[in-house]
């Protein structure tokens, strides 16, 4: 199995950084305004992208498997990219000094391809998207996200 | 063994995306201005790391093992962090449409730890350094690279 793994430290309080992770409004404000559904545990959450041009690109449903408040989230791919289902994402979080620091997977992959590369590069800009977000009150959810290639 | 994996699309011809890959003047305007050495195959190459401050956080060096043309440059780090010691790093490009697609990958590393994804991160804001150099002649290496958590 395949594994994308990143980290970023935000400059603010754990509750924000789980706040924005663990609600249908916090997602949608980093990684796509087209964010609903249940963000209860065992709750399905469905997320759908788009081009600048206003085309739907690719969507996506995740269940939440697990929430630790200020800990951890966990969710689960249940439709989407075939390459998505089954994967599993999880969000740590934890405190150094004055930084939250996230440590983000993506696991379970089964092929480590052009395509796991372009979600390894997208993630790290939702990230940036999220610590936006938490510092300032302004994250680049899509369609106003950072696009890394021919793919978006 | 654990890969770092990511895809990254530039809109311009792949040759200005392989001699910022290929050379040392190119390496020093995306990755870190402390870049020095031969970047012939069989060269070796130095790259040093430094806080906002002006004080040394890292460095490393690295072997040239291939250089193909417009298609792939190919690194084994000789020394630097241990985790670091062995790993390859490959770049390998190919054209689509008005993209040059960058493919990155650093391989072999012994495990995905916090570690490993602070650098899975700290490469793919480095590719879009690669990518803002290569579109609009600045990138941002080092010291002046986006800095992702308290390890920089």
């Amino acid at each position: 199995m395949v594994n994308i793994i990143h980290r970023v430290g935000v400059k603010a309080p754990v509750s924000g950084v789980y706040a924005a992770l663990s609600t249908v409004e916090g997602v949608a404000e980093w990684w796509t305004i087209h964010t609903s559904g249940s963000s209860k545990i065992g709750g399905t959450i469905a997320v759908r992208f788009h081009s600048t041009d206003g085309k739907e690109i690719g969507n996506m449903t995740m269940e939440v498997i697990a929430l630790d408040p200020n800990k951890k989230v966990h969710w689960r791919f249940t439709s989407g990219p075939e390459e998505w289902i089954g994967t599993d994402v999880t969000f740590t979080l934890s405190q150094d000094g004055e930084y939250t620091i996230v440590l983000f997977g993506h696991e379970n992959w089964r092929e480590g391809d052009a395509f796991t590369a372009h979600c390894s590069m997208k993630w790290a800009t939702f990230l940036l998207s999220l610590r936006a977000l938490v510092e300032t009150g302004k994250g680049k959810p899509s369609p106003n996200d950072i696009k890394i290639d021919n793919w978006n």
